[in-house]
């Protein structure tokens, strides 16, 4: 095993501004022995997440610095090749923080098993995985939309942002997403089930949101940040809430516009910025939870998938600039399990 | 009384940036009838608050519209002169909002009774009135200090802040106060008993700031938004919350420069936005707890007064300009009652 190749992905250099193809480097060294506790991997899948250009940018709570020469961070799901820790057997399939790399040695006690039988295993990265629960938890446990409530979600085409309008949609909500490009908006009308869908490069993104929410906004769950945040700002209601999910249009900006508070007084309105970070411990429940609404047809996905670990930085970029719909993943290996 | 004279203070035009003494005007009216439910009012005391520049740029929620030739509005504190609803006798001392004018009608519906044996009557203008009532719902329903934590509170020389963070105090935390020159910030310490206070003059007030708060901030009462605001989320503790009570430093601008919410993303921040308009029902309240605290000891304040009518335009420009220390108030006719 000491002979095996490992071909990682590392950051070549710190993206500064928008990220480029050159940031990152393709590196191949030997795969590590495995230690006491310790479990070889094999990778299949790999996600490519909004947060991981928040690491780039040297955001603190995400374990190892970013600096050149780094493995790119990132959830991954694997088959264990080896195993010193009898909780794991070869063949395993295994979802972990593991990295941009085709072979990882991870500590077993890092690693949760994956249920093959339950759903296909990439759902583990996406809709069953990090995202859906962070759409669950920011919506079921702080959104908490009511029967006949307006609701925004930004990125609505996204992997967080698809399952969290869809669940405001399945509490009882009016849900209009945001989204880029007109292909995306009608996936998440006619696929996704969202009431409307208005596109963020509209010239007034404003005024198109002021027409698909006349009664105004009662809950803005928002992925991006940026002038759509700002659009949502201008329309919320008396006592609206806000769940601040992430701020991918702004992660790595020297120096973000900003957001004007000023309407957020007027509503007397209530924020609420979280992680799924904390929330792990409860991904259990949500994959019970939203594998039920998948097979009752209440909760569809999607999966973007682009092949082969050298195409990580093209995925990365994909997803980072909005041209992917659903779940932006990498396929590193042959999935064994049932698809 | 259909011939006594009504000085009041009117808006001259719509105050563009800093108001200026020209935005404002002197009229000299006959007093109106009052008709069936009404009480005509000699105004004693006047406030002057923040949200006051507010109504001037447009803000909703404070009923009339600010116009060229609208009376400025703002609560007195007066005393009946006549009364067509038998809750008001001749010689009663009276609340409310009834604007920057010597005589006013006003519905007996929209007065409350001031007790002058509870505290000298400007008092319900201050840390007995709407101003204490803000710091008291902000701090003890949404911020709730605990013992042991910081809590930042700015403007803490005015009206509100100074309430807040002898609040905080009386609840066990660390409170350090933001205010402008070194005056202020010395009667901050050493006459309310706030543990430090920064001059948001400095010229590095995060530093200044990260000094007086070694354990990162757990609680930001913000009453001016600006750089401070800035600056505090830069401090932010993990699970900080932050209670939105004023931006008076950024009312009437025309575009705010916006805050960066990143921080608050890191943090996993709460921000709730509040009003006292919807909690003036819990006045009498209070004014039973703080009256208690003042006759302890526990909580101090401080008035700062100029007398006139016609200078109630200089005494909000000192409010606004933070020149004033206290709560502001224009003496417009003698006080009846016991100092």
């Amino acid at each position: 095993m000491g002979t095996r190749t490992n071909r990682r992905v590392a950051l070549a250099r710190i993206p500064q501004g928008e990220p480029q193809p050159a940031d990152f480097a393709l590196v191949e060294d030997p795969s590590s022995e495995i230690g006491a506790g310790e479990v070889l991997l094999r990778t299949i899948w790999l996600s490519m997440d909004p947060y991981q250009r928040n690491w780039m940018a040297g955001a603190r709570n995400y374990g190892t610095a970013a600096r050149p020469g780094a493995t790119v961070i990132g959830r991954a799901v694997s088959e264990v090749v080896s195993s010193n820790d009898r909780r794991f057997a070869p063949g395993d399939i295994v979802c972990g923080e593991t990295g941009w790399q085709t072979h990882a040695v991870a500590p077993a006690d890092a690693l949760e098993s994956v249920d093959a039988t339950l759903a296909p295993i990439s759902t583990a990265l996406g809709v069953l995985g990090a995202p859906g629960l962070t759409a669950w938890v920011g919506m079921a446990d702080l959104g908490q939309p009511r029967s006949g409530e307006t609701v925004v979600v930004s990125a609505a085409a996204g992997a967080v942002g698809s399952v969290a309008g869809q669940l405001a949609r399945i509490f009882g909500a009016r849900v209009v997403g945001v989204a880029g490009d007109p292909r995306k908006c009608r996936h998440v009308v006619e696929d996704l089930g969202f009431h409307a869908c208005v596109s963020h490069r509209d010239s007034d993104v404003g005024a198109a949101l002021a027409r698909e929410c006349p009664g105004r906004v009662d809950l803005h769950f928002d992925n991006t940040g940026g002038p759509v945040t700002d659009a949502v700002y201008g329309l919320l209601a008396r006592d609206a809430r806000i769940v601040l999910c992430g701020l991918v249009a702004e992660y790595g900006a020297a120096d973000a516009r900003g957001h004007d508070l000023r309407p957020l007084l007027a509503a007397q309105a209530t924020l609420k910025a979280f992680s799924v970070r904390r929330n792990l411990h409860r991904m259990t429940e949500w994959r019970r939870r939203g594998s039920e609404w998948i097979r009752e047809g209440a909760l569809v996905h999607r999966e973007d998938v682009v092949r082969g670990i050298e195409r990580a930085p093209e995925a990365f970029l994909r997803m980072l600039s909005g041209q992917s719909i659903g779940k932006a993943l990498v396929q590193v290996a042959e999935d064994p399990s049932p698809r």
